[in-house]
């Protein structure tokens, strides 16, 4: 939708599986040619996006590998950059970029789809030694057209700033859930109120893609829940210990940090 | 301004101590009467709402009481009520009624003020046994005016339920924030999506605020970050263990309570 707006000339080619989004990619006229072969869709294609949960990257890499034009390029949306790079470089070589466009919401599938969802976006990309710095520019230029700001990353750098700065909100949003489901009787989610909502809006994504995700960064999330698992035990150390002023101090660097991020946006969905 | 709009007969009279808030106050003509001195301002009211933080609510319930109409009804707009209970009611006894409108947002002062701020705010009022039920009648009235929903909770009850569902939230806000500006290195601030901004919204909020409050609720705050600590150890282990399954359920279930939210009303800022 926001390569159709911005560059109406170009001819795109969607694969997919689910023949519901397919029909209404077909009736709002999204795509040029829609195939529900992979190694079909890509055969002519000069730039090609992996756009599906990370653990079936690396199968439909080696599906499509084989039928791929020599100079094509190819990048992915997946939330993880260590395991997709190390499954995909093997089988796609220097003409694939890892990239991570940090953009979505809660909900998914074309109703969720906008044409601005990239604007003013974070859109990573995470080459390594051998990948081709053409290929590099190609997959920077697609996302700076559609709105997005480049940020140039290693994997390895990628998984453990995003563990932090996405994949524990996101996991912050189940465990709050699950505990108050857990501790509180069920009239209480009347009570609800925003910073609750907020906190846990992420929660409602869907848990297969979360599982994957969250799973592929095993080592970097769990190290980034002790760490906030420690940080949580110590405000309740402090708390117990009567030290207001060592609240105070934890509360006030919060709010210098968080008013100091860049502004978003207006109507900033991610 | 609530008040103003939806019962411009009731004579409103503020007390404050900040001279420019004072001064928006009296240019928007948003009370009829304006005092410095609490003693002075109550010495008419019918019914009274100390909007003060929790920890000085004591020493304003002493200044006030002497002048009190016999008949006048005191409530309070505090985050916390076992403590802020058990300090006022020794002090203005049975017409004093517990309160905690759930509204508001990081933000404070009168730029941050809305008409239709309780617009389907949980309101929730904690009576104990001594409160005059007419005390009661008339604080439930007042919030509904302003558009509401009543509940009627024990203090006890309130402040374990609100423990989890806000206190926490906005400890965890802190908690993230810190964790990402000790952890990662400055520029990634420039990488935060929506689901860090969202759950750290809060962190925003005034700290020495948050400090009364977080303190004041600290027995039934320090079991909730507690509990939360453990799950999210039990996470890290669960993704060590590399048991997706287990992190599956959990997720779904995280989706499961999340979906079954009421929904907020159009524009809740809470």
């Amino acid at each position: 939708m926001a390569l159709r707006s911005r560059s109406p000339e170009t001819h795109i080619t969607i694969w997919g599986r689910n023949a519901t989004q397919l029909q209404e990619i077909r009736q709002r006229k999204l795509a040029d040619d829609i195939h529900t072969d992979a190694a079909v869709a890509v055969a002519e294609s000069d730039f090609v996006i992996l756009c599906t949960p990370v653990e079936v990257m690396g199968e439909l890499a080696s599906v499509i590998s084989p039928h791929l034009p020599v100079k094509a390029v190819v990048t992915d949306a997946g939330s993880i950059k260590v395991s997709v790079t190390e499954g995909l470089v093997p089988v796609l070589g220097r003409r694939f970029v890892g990239g991570h466009p940090m953009a979505g919401s809660e909900r998914s599938g074309i109703a969720a789809a906008r044409a601005d969802l990239f604007a003013g976006a974070p859109c990573i990309l995470t080459p390594i030694e051998t990948t081709d710095p053409d290929a590099v520019r190609q997959a920077a230029a697609f996302w700076t057209l559609l709105g997005g700001r480049i940020t140039l990353l290693s994997p390895e750098e990628h998984d453990r700033i995003v563990a932090r700065l996405s994949h524990l909100p996101h996991a912050l949003a189940f465990a709050l859930v699950n505990l108050v489901a857990e501790t509180l009787p069920d009239g209480a989610k009347l009570l609800a109120g925003g910073s609750f909502r907020d906190a846990t809006r992420v929660a409602a994504s869907d848990p297969a893609l979360w599982t994957g995700i969250l799973t592929g960064n095993r080592t970097e999330l769990a190290a980034a829940l002790r760490e906030m698992s420690r940080l949580l035990k110590s405000m309740a150390v402090a708390l117990g210990e009567e030290r207001p002023d060592d609240i105070f101090d934890f509360l006030k660097r919060a709010k210098i940090y968080r008013d100091s991020l860049p502004l978003p946006l207006p109507d900033d969905p991610s």
